[in-house]
């Protein structure tokens, strides 16, 4: 077995972003060597791994070169250069999430096409290489509004996704390769997220809940555990194994899923790695969603996923109308209620709906963490100086 | 009220080891910006704070010159040149913990007379400007074998501390200013960390036991609640609260104390800072004595200190008979059970009783915690290549 704490291995991440820092608090408790790659010198993790290097992350030479100063590389982001890490991992660099997973999830219609070939739930859908192409499919009738439009690559917290209701939404969209989708009506959007090391253990955190705001169609709160039925909550936490196992995959997948007004579970899409539907974990459960990645990807015994108490996120964006140099108006005062934890990126400017921190509530009852979650996006905001 | 969020405020903190590197996983979750002094350039904050000064603690330039790149002070270790915080407070530097305290705590001779003077209970002592003054006592028949013996000031984990029974003993005693005390037959050894900010908003964490090894007189297990009655442990906190009371105290104080055959509270010493006796509430708390920390010394309003679970902790010292690069021998097989969460604290050479890490077990029972703490101590060893 490997050793990797207070080691000579090193540990490559490719990201510094908000999940490549909280990643950091784990390999920083059990002492690992970490170099990130990152476009932007001001990247939250710039200043606190061990070796910061300034590279694109989508340029195959910066990904090649930077993939062999490291023992092992992963991910915080997979908009990456795909053709380096074939290339390293042919030279014998151990990469996880594999490649071949990170190819077929980077794209929204690989996705979308391995679901249908391995028998996965998911809404019915269409790829288009252009958007002429969907365009010329509405003229002929054979789609019809309203849909859901995808960009078929890196869409990413939202953006690449509409909901396209009439003509003019149609024309305005991108002109790039796309995939649209029924409209579903679904009672819950739902998520897991699962581990999985090269040895072949794997372990499902709880399934939990994307509250929308009644009117934005925007999610407020992840709810953990998910306020559903039992018999749901399993369906959902089998059908994440099972895109798992298909993929053969390596390291943390979360899986976004919609819950039917019939209670079947739709894969919506999966991420390959810590996920804001996972960050509750860190004060919540036995094992945060950070420290797993790191056991998943280093082969290392998976840790208990269960809940100490009731977690709940609220993500903390920019407010509408600011931007500059960022100010945390109110989290004083959220600092006052028991149970509430603030993170912050480290992002010195805020822009409007970019992604700053999140708080996490938690509390031994769920419904008690729920008001207070609610008193929380109330008071605090992210504004500009 | 100051914003210190991704902002341009600079927290400098005097020392730069374990409990530096645990409190940077506070200042990075809230983007505080932090620099360090640390008189060795690869002390385990080093490589993960924002700016790392290499100087030595208790060098009056260092300190001041240090002390004037910041906002505001504080410190992990106590062991610094309180002269130079000293000036620094008078030109209006925030330092907390306050200096005036550091250089009561700093002494044990001091502490003791503290103590005496404000009628907090703690063991009879007597006070030597030599180890000359305590032979001529011992010659005159003033004290007698068996008592315990400190050094006055800088001890340090048990360093300073030792039982003289004997002329032996008494003869290989440092020849340096000390204090001796009666040796109390206690039934438990306690600890109870107390917050308070500017404001006087105050807290108590709940009482730990220090669980000894049967034979060795060593600490094995700090374990979360202390199973003692319940009207000992208010005693407890209540005789805590009064030194933090008594001393005006802005900051984290650990209060370490004995419980005596007779149930009597006596406090053993104090350390103005996060201790190994918190170390637990990273995993086990609503709010870790790190966060808390931060939040005394910024004057944020206090966390809440109660446990989610159970926390018990093991320290990881360098085995007996190695030395060199450090190795965690049957990590690994830790990691396989529930609720157990090793830190590294990053040091790369062992040797025999270096603090190296340590280990949290937590779990909604505490005996089961306890049962597993043992598993843990028996499995994992610190030992070199």
């Amino acid at each position: 077995m490997k050793n990797y704490f207070s080691s000579d291995f090193k540990l490559g991440i490719l990201g510094g972003g908000q999940l490549g820092r909280m990643l950091l608090t784990e390999t920083q408790k059990f002492d690992i060597h970490t170099s990130i790659l990152d476009g932007n010198q001001n990247a939250p993790c710039a200043e606190i791994c061990n070796t910061f290097v300034v590279g694109d992350l989508l340029d195959f030479d910066a990904v090649y070169n930077f993939g062999k100063t490291v023992d092992l590389l992963t991910i915080e982001i997979e908009k990456v250069n795909l053709d380096a890490l074939d290339k390293l991992e042919e030279e014998g660099v151990a990469i996880y999430p594999k490649p071949k997973d990170l190819r077929i999830i980077q794209s929204k219609a690989r996705q979308k096409n391995f679901y249908t070939d391995h028998q996965i739930p998911t809404a019915e859908f269409s790829h288009y290489a252009y958007l002429q192409e969907l365009i010329h499919s509405y003229e002929n009738d054979i789609i019809d509004f309203p849909f859901v439009w995808k960009a078929a690559r890196f869409g990413y917290d939202g953006n690449g996704v509409k909901i396209v209701r009439n003509i003019e939404d149609l024309e305005n969209l991108p002109k790039v390769e796309c995939i649209t989708e029924k409209l579903i009506p679904f009672k819950n959007e739902l998520a897991v997220i699962v581990a999985r090391n090269a040895a072949g253990e794997v372990t499902t955190y709880p399934v939990v809940e994307m509250e929308f705001h009644p009117e934005a169609n925007q999610v407020e709160y992840v709810i953990c555990p998910a306020r559903i039925d039992f018999k749901v909550a399993e369906k959902a936490r089998e059908v994440a194994l099972e895109v798992v196992s298909k993929l053969d995959f390596v390291g943390l997948l979360a899986v976004e899923m919609f819950q039917t007004v019939d209670d079947q579970i739709l894969v919506n899409e999966v991420a390959p790695r810590p996920h804001n539907s996972g960050h509750y974990s860190i004060e919540a459960s036995y094992t945060s969603q950070f420290e797993q990645h790191l056991r998943s990807i280093l082969n290392l015994p998976l840790g208990n996923t269960a809940s100490k108490v009731a977690g709940i996120m609220v993500n903390l964006v920019g407010a509408e109308g600011f931007s500059g140099d960022v100010v945390y108006e109110n989290l004083n005062d959220i600092l006052k209620i028991d149970g509430v934890t603030p993170h912050i990126y480290g992002k010195k400017e805020t822009r409007p709906f970019r992604k700053m921190g999140h708080v996490t509530i938690v509390n031994a009852d769920v419904d008690k963490a729920r008001e207070i979650a609610q008193k929380v996006k109330e008071t605090i905001r992210v504004i500009s100086k």
